[in-house]
């Protein structure tokens, strides 16, 4: 089965946004066993828009759009690719009701072209927006006497990430005749780059189980497909084991947030974080976790000189002889933050996002400092990229340092 | 004259990496009042690539390619190309010897099959690469009776972009009459549908300057784009601002954090916030801004009760009588913040970002409560979407509402 993805948005023709729906589709359909032989982008205009959808119909089996299902009048998908299906528009009256409820909801006026959003074409099916007001569709359709299946997405990817895991992939497996399951493993603190290498021949000699890798916010996943047998990931498991040890945060999916949050749960502690270079971005993080309230009560963003002292303790002749983005400021900050708060992990970070040299110290140099019940460790690190990417993986980098600490005085006292 | 940009890349097509060239030469194109009406993606196989470019050569004036110019066996862009437009390919005497040179000053090897870099087709003008082996090369050919343009690009960006700007603007630059110029206006506070209603048929009965819409984080940008004459976007921006007023946030594409930071510059004052929902997320914003250590100094996290209390001095009886979620909380926790820390501006926030209700208060319940110069204000909203999207709806509008509390003292100041 060829599948072609068509986005659908002005916006996209004029370089606003990266078509990051294609990316995360093109990863998504292989594990169904479809691959992916086409990317389009036409613009919001009807004419257009057609003549692409005649010519995805006559090269692919499955066409994929995104965007367009708007409330406003630019957002043209659904009339244009009904009619280019030739189906009627029908009003579907459960669809209507939560648009209504939604508004009602937030309390906000509902325009009148909000009830636009549910209308979809004859004997579809509707795929449910768990995150927006434009729900999808997925219609089947004749074209030069073949029977093709079109999904229609909403373009956020907020909206689309979760209506293709539930509603679109119970369509999209009657496709697959050979089942493919996967296991995700994470791994922080090496480059994409390192890995591969340390991959070595595992990940190019393996057919079955694949290996792809992908990166994101300073967190590598490798993905371990197997097709059919899914007791072959298991043995490759064993092997990245073995390679990537305490680099490994999960196996299961999960983010450097959710590992120290179950982590700390399973032990009944608590965190706290005294933040420079990130300012809240790790207490944000954490708290990004539902639940994670159990775990974290307060935190400290101390960005100028004098909140380290004040709020933290941080000595007056350490910020002076050392300066504000070193080992010693770190380290004082975790044992101070530790100290005043008495919550078992106390993380702290002070670093140079840039864009200027500080202190002596290069852009991208972040000491992260880790308190756990009483046991002070400070890393230097030197990251590279602009200040978004320095803060991020100073971010990451301090959630998996916390988690190293947690787990090595595991050791250590059960070493004794 | 429209512009197809295809890609060429199976890597592309497996989701390993997003479309960012495409990106990158959307924006710029329109520089040289080319616009931009197509994307493609096909992998590397010559037959999909022959059908692409024969459908890019029917719809579009100037091809750009992306990719399939290195050395491996799989990077058939060129000669596909070239038989594509019924052209024999010739070696470069230059280009071979730069290649040549390469492997020499770097010390490696050169395989047999990197020459093939130095053949190009018959007639085209060369661009140089100033960064890599690969050359790209600029085509005139005719089809369908039309004379047709490519631009042949190789894949990695930090080649691209330097030969787009040196090598290909100057033969670009000769289809250019007319010159487009874009403002952007961002609205915050106003969802989407509604924004595009109070527009009215301003955006449908201009064509000249045209505007276009979208919304990423809660913030709704319009665009405005004028083909020649760039007077015609002040008299458009006079309508906007009538319309949206103070929703507005900027008009030269800055987001809500750098427009409060430059704001709290210019006035030479501070700001420090309370975070109980977003616990660190509108500080890390705000600091995300380069610079914003001359405006905010220390934050709070306050995700606990106990820390309501002990950091900001919320009233035990409030938050038993009213709930951690609740106007007279969020009144303390700004009021308590100011009082204790001297800034000027005092950001609090106490919410309910779910799954569950909290003190009878609804998921996506809000309260947002600005203390600035001893004033304060507080405001409920409240949110729909998940987690993520209720912190983050909390973060733009707090910042929003921070910058209207600034704003609107200046008014009553003013009237006095």
């Amino acid at each position: 089965m060829k599948v072609e993805i068509l986005a659908i948005g002005t916006e996209l023709l004029m370089g606003q946004i990266a078509n990051t729906n294609a990316q995360y589709l093109s990863r998504k359909l292989p594990e169904l066993g479809l691959g992916v032989y086409y990317h389009s982008v036409v613009g919001d205009n009807p004419e257009r828009l057609k003549d692409a959808l005649k010519i995805a119909s006559a090269r692919a089996d499955i066409i994929i759009t995104t965007g367009g299902l708007g409330p406003t009048q630019d957002d043209l998908s659904k009339e244009t690719i009904s009619e280019f299906m030739g189906k009627k528009m029908i009003k579907d009256d459960y669809s209507a009701n939560i648009i209504v409820e939604y508004f009602k909801k937030t309390g906000k006026p509902m325009a009148e072209n909000n009830i636009k959003q549910a209308y979809f074409p004859e004997n579809c099916i509707i795929m449910k927006n768990a995150l927006g007001t434009a729900p999808g569709f997925i219609s089947e359709y004749e074209f030069d006497g073949e029977k093709k299946s079109i999904l229609v997405f909403p373009g956020p990817p907020r909206e689309l990430i979760p209506m293709y895991e539930n509603e679109a992939i119970p369509y999209l497996s009657k496709f697959c005749d050979k089942k493919i399951t996967s296991a995700f493993v994470k791994i922080v603190g090496i480059p994409e780059s390192m890995i591969e290498k340390m991959l070595g021949d595992i990940i190019e000699k393996q057919t079955n189980p694949s290996i792809a890798m992908y990166a994101s916010r300073s967190v590598v996943t490798l993905r371990i497909s197997a097709f059919g047998d899914d007791s072959l990931i298991e043995k490759t498991l064993v092997d990245i084991r073995k390679i990537f040890g305490e680099n490994i945060i999960s196996e299961d999916n999960k983010g450097p947030a959710e590992v120290l949050v179950s982590l700390l749960k399973s032990r009944k502690e608590t965190v706290c974080t005294g933040e420079s270079i990130t300012a809240g971005l790790i207490s944000g993080e954490i708290t990004s976790v539902s639940g994670a309230s159990e775990v974290i009560h307060e935190s400290f963003v101390t960005y100028s000189n004098e909140a380290k002292s004040t709020l933290l303790g941080v000595k007056c002749e350490t910020l002076s002889e050392y300066g504000a983005v070193s080992k010693e400021t770190a380290r004082e900050m975790a044992l101070g933050l530790y100290e005043r708060t008495r919550n078992n992990l106390a993380i702290a970070v002070t670093g140079n996002a840039g864009p200027d040299a500080m202190d002596e110290k290069p852009v991208g140099r972040v000491y992260i400092g880790i308190c756990y019940n009483g046991t002070v460790n400070v890393k230097e690190y030197t990251f590279a990229g602009n200040r978004e990417a320095i803060r991020i993986r100073t971010t990451i980098n301090a959630l998996n340092d916390a988690r190293l600490a947690m787990l090595n005085a595991d050791k250590t006292s059960g070493n004794q």
